[in-house]
């Protein structure tokens, strides 16, 4: 039996629900994927693939969909970024905006597809606090956009 | 005179100001009501009872009462997760998104119920810094969404 | 040559790019310009000058000129906080919110407006992690808000 830490936690689960890990997202604009401050950790604004309001352009599962491709794309630049995710020590805070029709209210039904992902890949540590509230617009028209913040483990 | 540190202060202040503290909310979805990070605690976003658009469905001052239960609320989450609103050091950051009509531009007086009512509860330390903003929609349809972020008292 | 630490950096830097520092702007409601907590300042919601919908009252340009007006007045109310602006370590993060038109999704483009100034003072420094959204509305109706949060050096 290895005395060594296990490695590469998270990336073979992410494997073994049948996802890559993208590549590191180049920032749209002039800013940085994320933004190491003590130990937290503050990641830029991350879209999904999916374009069109929810609740008008697109069902509700379609928003959902969108939030966990945020959140996987949110992972690969969080990856370029530290290394290595198993540094990540918990997920503290998930700020999630749908852009929605006037009269869609399931904002949380949409965010969970973020939520969900997180708790599947971290645990226990991936539990987190978190606002979802439904925008007008997002850039490019996109569905959903997340917002993050982990607490990385002391070196 | 008592050599005992005075306890419940915040609580003895709520009933003095004719409220009780709520049974903690459970989440609507897959998060926490708050996660503590160090000394930081995140507060997930929480609602008020009022539902419609400020400035069209519902008055200002309707608007304004949603923002003072939704802090309400989030006190009695957070009592739920550290037991004791005592050891909240300071109010360091309020996130407040208002449910606006399309020319609604007043959200900093609808804010200001939750604003007035951590103050009258926790004095200098409740003075925070704050973003109000005007969104198209809330989970539920509810008026106003807050978010907090305290700092709490070392163990 | 002079064994004093240089001081000034940032506002001087500002003065060659032809700025006066304005002075703080007082809160329009019951909440402080910043807060300090721990190493973190949090700095409260600031609008620019710009008012309307970016994209149908006003032109992306006019809004990108709001975002940098927006965090010139921040740093002004910062300068009244913390007494110098080279106690700022570092830029962490920019939450800015565009009010938009129903199909502008250029965001980024308009939130580049506060990156950019902010980078020109304050060099690798400046480089923040970011989230630019589109809201309905802004209180006053102004183009663009801004949140920041900022690290301090240590005393």
């Amino acid at each position: 039996m290895s005395i060594h830490k296990q490695t590469n936690t998270v990336e073979n689960r992410l494997k073994s629900l049948g996802h890559d890990l993208p590549p590191p997202r180049r920032p749209v604009a002039n800013y940085v994927g994320c933004k190491q401050s003590g130990d937290l950790l503050f990641v830029s604004g991350q879209i999904g693939d999916v374009r069109g309001a929810v609740g008008s352009d697109v069902t509700k599962d379609d928003g959902r969909l969108c939030a966990r491709q945020a959140a996987l794309y949110m992972l690969g630049t969080v990856k370029g970024a530290i290394s290595d995710l198993d540094r990540i020590a918990s997920v503290d805070k998930v700020l999630g905006f749908v852009r929605s029709a006037p009269d869609f209210t399931e904002q949380p039904y949409v965010i969970d597809g973020a939520s969900d992902f997180l708790i599947e890949l971290f645990g226990e540590a991936g539990r987190h606090s978190r606002t979802a509230t439904g925008v007008l617009q997002i850039p490019s028209g996109a569905s959903v956009q997340l917002e993050m913040t982990f607490r990385l483990a002391p070196d």
